[in-house]
């Protein structure tokens, strides 16, 4: 029996899967602790849990993307530095997440190809996480809109930001693949949902995306390495979708 | 001849139109100047003034809301006070923006009423422009949404993204009239489309709603005091559209 397309449709992640992100927060938050560091002894102060705690403790009200991020790092270095910091300082620190905001997009290599190569047999939607303003101009910069069918923008990836996405494309999850580098944002809500995962991990991952403890007990997710695995990936998910 | 529902769709503005929002962000401002206050003499200095040449110039870079706000307040007063600002008050500041995300959500008097009698005879939709994150939270803090067809959460509210929510919606510009409190994003790039306008003021504006010369020479918009007209203005248009 040959069933044809049984994956009709493949999400596509903005950060980190189809341009560089996270390089630029981590470099962020090195100069965030360059500059918390003149003022407190580093050996004694984990300066980085302590700017993570503050961020999640921050979430519930900024939501993710990089002027939530820059409100917790003057929050925090205000905090650690007992408000010995000082206001020149603080503008530094506003001016690194301005430089987070207005980086150039740079595609990973061999992404477009990718993209291209999956749309030539099923529908692509990019679905991407953030902050809506920071995200379009990234999508606009990108290049790449006009190969998405659909491209949505969401405050989180959980089940129920699928569940709508997948409704407004009248898709049933069983005939949706997710690519993206999270494992807790892009491949475990779809694979729940009854869906397929193409993981491709990217080499530094925000601590925030470590927190899950997805096992694909299904076989439903391949990884690959990069890019150009994609498309063959996708056809690996169809051949065990069709078995 | 008698012509249904020209009018097929009706849009709602969230900010002001649904909840009341501006006052919060007024008030912001207020404690802001009063904190900046203690460092420059105001007599000499534009406060607001300086205030908003800041959020313009950043505008591109941190579209609307109030975590963007919170960061031109931030860098407004340290530019100001030449540097001057301590920590702490620098700190309140940051404290101030919380308050604004986290501000309970209040319904205009009457809002429900006007939105159900709008419902019962057209499909209305929710748009409504700004931060996606804290967007969201209003929405579902409203207990309004189960109301709309659709929730659209837009970065800009220019002539593209109406046309986008149109298109989705299968709905002519002519066919659509849009309600909201802002004459230069709910109501000018609606009518320059070809669609229609109810237009409802908000005892306060946000300086940057007021950059619009739109002139309404089309007799496509009824402007109303309060939620209670709301549905009279829809049928007031549906008359004019079918004449």
């Amino acid at each position: 029996m040959q069933v044809r397309h049984v994956i009709e449709l493949v999400g596509f992640d903005g950060d980190d899967t189809l341009w560089h992100s996270e390089g630029y927060y981590q470099s962020a938050h090195g100069e965030f602790e360059r500059i918390v560091g003149n003022y407190i002894d580093l050996a004694n102060v984990r300066l980085h849990d302590r700017l993570l705690e503050t961020e999640r403790r921050n979430i519930r009200l900024f939501g993710y993307g990089a002027k939530g991020m820059t409100l917790s790092m003057l929050e925090s270095a205000i905090e650690m530095t007992e408000s010995r910091i000082s206001a020149t300082d603080l503008h530094r620190i506003i001016e690194i997440g301005k430089q987070v905001l207005a980086h150039p997009v740079e595609l990973l290599p061999g992404i477009r190809a990718a993209v291209e190569a999956v749309a030539a047999r099923q529908r692509v939607v990019l679905i991407t996480k953030g902050d809506l303003f920071h995200q379009e101009q990234k999508v606009a910069s990108s290049g790449l809109a006009d190969l998405f069918h659909r491209i949505e923008i969401v405050s989180e990836k959980d089940d129920r930001a699928y569940r709508r996405v997948l409704g407004e494309c009248e898709v049933s999850p069983q005939h949706f693949a997710m690519v993206g580098n999270s494992l807790r944002s892009d491949i475990a809500p779809v694979v729940q949902l009854g869906g397929w995962g193409v993981y491709m991990p990217y080499h530094v991952t925000w601590a925030h995306e470590k927190d899950t403890d997805f096992v694909d007990s299904a076989s439903r997710v391949v990884q690959v390495e990069e890019p150009r695995g994609i498309a063959r990936a996708v056809e690996e998910l169809q051949a065990r979708a069709a078995a």
